[in-house]
């Protein structure tokens, strides 16, 4: 090996190595990242695709002085590595581990946090501008793929930016694909200028034209600039447009995996003065064979065989699987049934219904807005759409759901995955919120399955049903087999009674729930638990509930959760009431099992905080 | 009169009249309009700019069956007076009376409501999506400002339709403004269009093409496609391109006041097979001399001297220009400090500051979104950002409030105008969430004034502070000088004490509980009176209180907000609780007294609740 990745000055060797070896630098990242992310899992496919763009960055910008920013963050592991991170890797994503995104508590040349898509240019942007309102002269970049690039929010960053002249570059990291294959009509905008003959002869003339000019300095940036110039026009014709019409200079595009051009014309692009956008065609799980065959399935994975590219955990069947099939069959039987989702068609399970029903099947890309608000139009004329998002990413359309959707009083079904802990992805991505604003909401009906089955019949019940609906479940295995629920006819049911104590689990915190209860009953108290299924409306049975002690348990936040809006409906009722949820804190990256420990809402730790009350 | 507002059907008017009929029915609907509005008070200026355009799209559509979405909502009085509303503006905006927005329940011609700023074109997209699936054919369009254009949601509605070949219309009414004059590069984009010679050039040869065309059906709508292709490549040049490489076939730039012209634009542009863009140029406030004078006062006015242009009523100073001049002042004090808003630096009281300070004045125009990620990156490097935006239009940026500022801890201060009951903007603008949606936010500071002064304190106190601050503020007046409030110092103070009662009163909320204290007292009951100006973190002193009953009063939702977490937090107190704040439920227009009352958070109704509690 020519590096040694954990101990050399890798920022050095990217300043001062030839082409040459950066190519060789490349490759070792690249083995790096496929032997260490197949044992721990992680977003391979993105940061295999820009090792070279990401040497280049450190190559002609001066970290931690300028500033990178590198948009979602789960393409940060290069940067990761040349910063000095490779032993993190071990431990990648693990409970007290690094994480899998830009951590300033890690790194100072990690210039500011990103997990949701699409924040980087308006971050830049502010950061350039305090840096101009400074009088200083440090670079600051926005490295952003083109699925961010379809967000509402870069639109607004580059219409304000557009009409400025700060300094600020943007790269567009071109790899044809968001999570899944990008949509919509930036992306055949971008397409076109990919396949465009012309991309080929002008990346063959730019060579030509570069290879006389000298190598370091404003001298080759003004020849760059020149040449440059000549680029956009032969390639992009009247399509640079886009970005040029509102006022922001285009450069490229670029083959991601040639570092000499990368350099100049990013050095180029820098020492322009305004805002620049650098289109760099790149493609997503470059040189590992099974990630650039596959890249959705390699765009975040678990652990893997890295010869065959066989994904190593199974797990059992997910909630998101159910909820696929469910909706894909529900659909089958009523036409009325519509899918939406933004850019997350497979993730949320819904790939059955894109084969069985494509023309009731929207992905509307990374667009969460949009997304809700399309679908108040879809129901408003009459059909019924099921919108799969995210918790965390559906906090993007918090205003419209109020405004759109829950006002008019629409029945649109809010499928909400990834709901409570995520695990892995740690404090972005976690959904510790949705209880909390989808209950605020007038006329929401908020709905928690603790398994698969009642998942399906929450499915069938929310569709018959009229106004909003959401349905919040969590990632990952939904096999509950043991929980034996009643059929689910839009009430809770208690499970067992407890004469001391009865835990009201929402949703997937049955499981808890009932192991908090065994151990209690172990310590001779009679515990029960009640399976809170409709978290909203606040179900107006529970108030005659007869026992000592209620204790409300959820993986949402306290604040503004279903204990807290249990409690201000009982606090009047004859028994005592302990709320146990997520605390007013946010919540790293690690396993389900570490983190509920750490949040207190485990069942040993359920046990701990009743055994406490009930001595009181 | 030629008609006769009120009871002739314009609808069938506008489909059958002369053009220059039609001319004096936009001089009669204007006249109507300053009339009604001088009187009542609304949103003028925008519907001055489209009385004839308006027209046109009645004499084009057949509405109900086709669909036309005004965005924003408030530039729907002329489609409210074509179909039969003109009795309504005696009471517009006023308690139980017509909306100054679009209401399915007033008409069938109101086909999806708005009232936040740029969602018609994603829910014309869902309904004309929607229509396709049925196999059905009427025709949707979207009529939206220049203004609104600028929020990212238009951009990723644009980028879905323009991949796909939907038929749906898009009205871009280009007035040069939105709520204030217009940012951006896009409108940058636009004036070069408006200025372009060409323009001109282009409107009398379209015109002399045109004169020879039949006047009605598709050999019309043939022979316009044809010029059409003219006037775009002529008039624009390189620049319909922002447009059109998204897709979407551009048609114009047509006089707003040329309703012949527009009406056979509209009806080629509708004829034509997928997603159009119609750019319609127009004057806000046309036609009446002071509203196109001063078009941002007459942008949303109270009452005035149809004949001066004088407002009538005053009012007293408010909370927005305390902020504005408070906020002023510690920039001149402070160089870190910086404001930031989106397209409201009038309305939210900056003027001061950016006349002032007017290199650290940020507008990003309406782009909530882009706004606070912006000043988390002002907040990153250095700065200290004050964002002023109100609390409905803030609930657009709330995953960017949580994952970019507080997730980060920055800095940041939220300054949340229009908290509460907002009156006559009604239901689309009541700030009745803000206590929630913050507060469950882990690490943020939720401050709430009671008076003009205390928020002259809060600011320079949240100026000191580390990580994030919200401070939240209604609409109207900030004058009570009874209060006579100790100098704010970051806490809670208890203004009277009750032996009976204690109520704990939310920012401007005080008003009502000092008076409801004095009621109490009248009919012997022992009513104190605490100022809660500290609503996060939860004060620990308040479990303290020597009283027998304890009632929270807030001007937000009842769910998530102060009393609930109030009561999770001192349910085992001494003391009862009683909590009083907005319903679960929707609230309408109408003067703040009727809405209080009708909620049930005056002071009387705050009495009789706690006299019923009290004899429980």
């Amino acid at each position: 090996m020519k590096y040694d990745l954990y101990n050399d000055n890798l920022i050095e060797v990217c300043k001062t190595a030839s082409i040459h070896e950066l190519y060789e630098l490349s490759q070792q990242i690249r083995d790096f990242l496929v032997d260490k992310v197949s044992k721990t899992g992680g977003h391979i496919a993105s940061n295999l695709g820009i090792v070279e763009l990401s040497i280049a960055l450190m190559r002609v910008f001066d970290s931690p002085r300028d500033k990178i920013i590198y948009d979602v963050g789960h393409q940060s592991y290069v940067h990761k590595i040349l910063t000095g991170r490779a032993k993190g890797f071990d431990n990648l994503r693990q409970y007290k581990g690094m994480s899998g995104f830009p951590k300033s508590k890690e790194s100072e040349h990690d210039h500011y946090e990103t997990g949701h898509s699409s924040t980087s240019v308006s971050a830049a942007y502010g950061m350039a501008v305090a840096r101009d309102l400074q009088g200083d002269n440090y670079q600051v970049t926005a490295v952003i793929g083109d699925g961010s690039f379809t967000s509402g929010i870069v639109y607004e960053a580059l219409n304000n930016i557009g009409a400025n002249k700060t300094n600020i570059n943007i790269i567009l990291n071109d790899n044809g694909m968001s999570i899944a294959h990008n949509v919509g009509a930036l992306n055949k905008y971008l397409n076109n200028i990919r396949a465009s003959k012309k991309y080929d002869d002008a990346k063959s003339s730019v060579k030509s034209a570069l290879d006389n000019v000298p190598v370091i300095g404003s001298t080759l940036a003004r020849g760059i600039r020149g040449s440059k110039e000549y680029i956009k026009h032969s390639v992009l014709g009247e399509e640079g447009n886009l970005i040029e019409s509102l006022g922001i200079k285009y450069y490229g595009p670029v083959d991601g995996y040639d570092i000499r051009e990368m350099e100049k014309i990013i050095r180029s692009a820098s020492e322009f003065e305004g805002p620049t956008l650098i289109h760099v065609i790149t493609t997503k799980g470059k040189g590992y064979e099974w990630a650039e065959k596959y890249p959705r399935k390699f765009h975040g994975i678990g652990s893997f065989d890295s010869v065959t590219g066989e994904t190593l955990s199974k797990g059992g069947v997910s909630y998101s699987k159910v909820f696929g099939d469910t909706l894909t069959a529900l659909a089958s039987k009523d036409e009325k049934v519509v899918a939406v989702v933004a850019a997350m068609g497979t993730a949320t399970g819904l790939l059955p219904f894109y084969e069985a029903h494509e023309d009731r099947f929207f992905d509307v890309g990374i667009a969460e807005e949009h997304a809700v608000v399309f679908a108040a139009g879809l129901a408003k004329a009459g059909y019924k759409p099921f919108v799969a998002i995210y918790s965390s990413f559906l906090q993007r359309a918090y205003d419209f759901i109020i405004e759109d959707v829950a006002l008019q009083g629409l029945h649109v079904v809010f499928c909400i995955d990834r709901a409570g802990l995520v695990g892995a992805d740690g404090a972005t991505h976690h959904g510790a919120f949705d209880l909390s604003y989808m209950s605020m909401i007038p006329g929401m009906t908020v709905l928690a399955p603790s398994d698969g089955y009642q998942l399906e019949e929450m499915l069938e019940f929310a569709n018959k049903m009229d106004g909003p609906v959401a349905i919040r479940y969590p990632r990952g295995s939904c096999e509950s087999e043991h929980l034996r629920l009643a059929r689910f006819k839009g009430a809770n049911n208690r499970i067992s009674e407890g004469s001391d104590v009865e835990i009201l689990a929402v949703g997937a915190m049955l499981d808890e729930a009932i192991s908090a209860a065994n151990i209690l009953k172990d310590k001779g108290i009679s515990a029960g638990v009640t399976n809170i299924a409709v978290v909203k409306p606040m179900d107006t049975s529970l108030g005659d509930l007869d026992t000592k002690l209620v204790v409300t348990l959820e993986d949402n936040a306290l604040l503004g959760g279903f204990g807290e809006c249990f409690t201000m409906h009982y606090k009047d009722a004859a028994f005592d009431i302990l709320s146990i949820g997520l605390p007013d804190n946010f919540v790293e990256h690690g396993d389900i099992p570490s983190l509920r420990k750490e949040c207190g809402i485990d069942a040993e730790s359920v046990v701990d905080k009743i055994m406490e009350r009930l001595q009181n």
